[in-house]
């Protein structure tokens, strides 16, 4: 009946890969290609995507703490021989993180095995979903940015930054400056410092404010931990493409006016109102795809709707293209996938054996 | 400000404890004196359950699977100086694994460091969840079971039953005899095998029905798969503790009758029809602990208010006493906060670098 039964045993192993494995296995696959396909199955109404555990505190510096508990799977559907993939994304963060020279989250992301359920695979979690973070701006920018620009801004240096000026260099080659913003600056230069390190072919230019450095390119991606917006239509370009990877940057009016708004499900953003998209949409000053009101900014779809050719991609002309992604913790699932399949095939990673002496 | 300021740093270290590590710590710890701390707390409002994560799904022979990610802390106190524990239990489970000569369910639990909110401790957890559902039993059973008693029932002979018969041995010395049932004899077979190799000192009966098993002791320990009840009080001596650990064995008659009802939550019963228990008190047919109906059967308390001394602790007389524990996933994390404790005093566990090379 199956083609996975596995022979009755009493191991239970578990393949570990921290963050050098992910990386190593993420250099030789092609992270945009695996995006886009959860992207598929999800509009396609083949992946799951459970509400999430969340567990919040405060620590003895009274700083906000968190765990995020994230199930998801690609792929359940009606096709048999479709791959499947179910597993778990945890992240946690704490906000006094990055004073002490930590990044502000991080954690572990899992799959399981579909047949037996067991946790199968153990993977450090904060690269690679900075990376399917990074790989879906690459995806939106390819099919929605600008045709042709030399020059990105990215406003926040911290983690984020790092994963998308290296997925830059990979999938944008004419790109050769950078213009950065940080509210702190030792960031921007440590950022600054990390790219010359790192030999990416760019040239970074730092700005005081980030306006300043939203206005001195046509392709701006914010990557911030901001709850406050910031940036008005005036500062940024006509022509401009944003990806608003970090949710509360972009003021009231840059919806009100923008040319074309995407997103990657408009249920979730809906559904948090905390953030600024999912805001405006409650308050009905934007519009959920297919409704219309003259005056008023809607939705034209989720950048999977564009993939499929469901919804035209358009790119800035003399306005401004907004590009408004929750997250989704599938994206993270299905690109574990790949890196899983690239590490049992190249031996990459580390086996643990949950019962220790006990088997 | 803070006691626990670490150094700066970049190393990510997470602690892994297998099965065999759990249990050496478990063996030199009291997990019933873990448990009974944490539902002090519990009663007291001192632990955090968030809701939980949940992802089911069909296996290619078409079983049922799911993925249960339940957060919880214990100690989140006004009190700086209580000890606190944040962390997670995943546990999945596949209803083929079984018969494949695997345990229905397992999976991993974490502890998050209170400070960073980063995963600290990562442990096998069907091993750990088993021990601390024996030792809510023992608790129950010390606090509301027959003064005196030295035969046990225990119904299903899997993993539940095994963690039981250890507990027992240790924490009620003057039982011999266990009386058990399974739906298939070849577990209850190998149950008994099992009790003989550890060394155990109990005589096991085998009964060839349920309900047999059931009249030859005085405490019965329900420990099945079952989503049918089979129970009726008949079948129940007078003068019977039951613990209902499995959830859905005894008939709503035996809650009609019983002498005295226990819990360990009443809300997350309450939530949970799907329950014997939690659809007789959606019903009004078992009231909430505070109200009352001629002939109809109250709930107590908790199992927590009895240890408090809010709720007096009636043990069986001519009539049946049930303890219907829902199990609470901060359970499990406040037991893993004395295992990790042992385990870093003793120096047992592996270091995982989450960095690996990155570092």
């Amino acid at each position: 009946m199956t083609t996975h039964t596995a022979p009755p045993t009493t191991k239970e192993q578990l393949l570990f890969l921290d963050r050098a494995a992910v990386r190593a296995c993420l250099a030789d696959i092609d992270p945009v290609a695996a995006v886009e396909d959860v992207l598929g199955a999800h509009r396609a109404g083949r992946t799951a995507l459970p509400a999430e555990g969340y567990l919040p505190w405060s620590n003895s510096q009274g700083a906000y703490c968190r765990s995020l508990a994230m199930l998801g799977s690609v792929g359940a559907a009606a096709d048999p021989l479709a791959p499947v993939a179910y597993g778990m994304k945890l992240i946690n963060a704490a906000t006094s993180n990055p004073a002490q020279g930590r990044d502000r989250a991080g954690g572990v992301s899992f799959l399981f095995d579909p047949e037996t359920a067991r946790p199968v695979v153990l993977a450090e979690a904060a690269y690679l979903s900075a990376q399917r973070t990074a790989a879906y701006t690459m995806s939106s920018l390819r099919h929605l940015g600008p045709r042709q620009f030399e020059e990105v801004t990215l406003i926040g240096c911290g983690a984020q930054a790092r994963t998308h000026a290296e997925s830059l260099a990979r999938c944008f080659p004419a790109v050769h400056t950078l213009h950065v913003h940080d509210l702190l600056p030792e960031r921007a230069t440590a950022f600054t410092a990390w790219v010359e390190h790192r030999g990416l072919p760019f040239t970074v230019t730092r700005h005081h404010r980030a306006a300043e450095a939203a206005a001195a390119s046509t392709v701006v991606i914010t990557l911030t931990i901001t709850d406050t917006g910031y940036l008005t239509p005036d500062d940024l370009r006509p022509g401009t493409f944003v990806a608003h990877v970090s949710l509360d940057d972009l003021l009231p009016e840059v919806f009100d006016r923008a040319q074309a708004l995407y997103v990657d499900d408009i249920e979730l953003i809906q559904e948090n109102p905390r953030r600024v998209l999912g805001r405006l949409l409650n308050e009905g000053r934007v519009l959920p795809p297919g409704t219309t009101k003259p005056g008023v900014t809607t939705v034209r779809g989720s950048l999977g709707d564009v993939l499929a050719g469901a919804v035209p991609a358009e790119r800035p002309g003399d306005g401004i293209v907004v590009s408004n992604p929750f997250g989704m913790a599938v994206l993270d699932v299905g690109l574990l996938a790949r890196v899983h399949a690239h590490a049992t095939a190249e031996g990459i990673g580390t086996r643990l054996d949950l019962l220790g002496a006990e088997r």
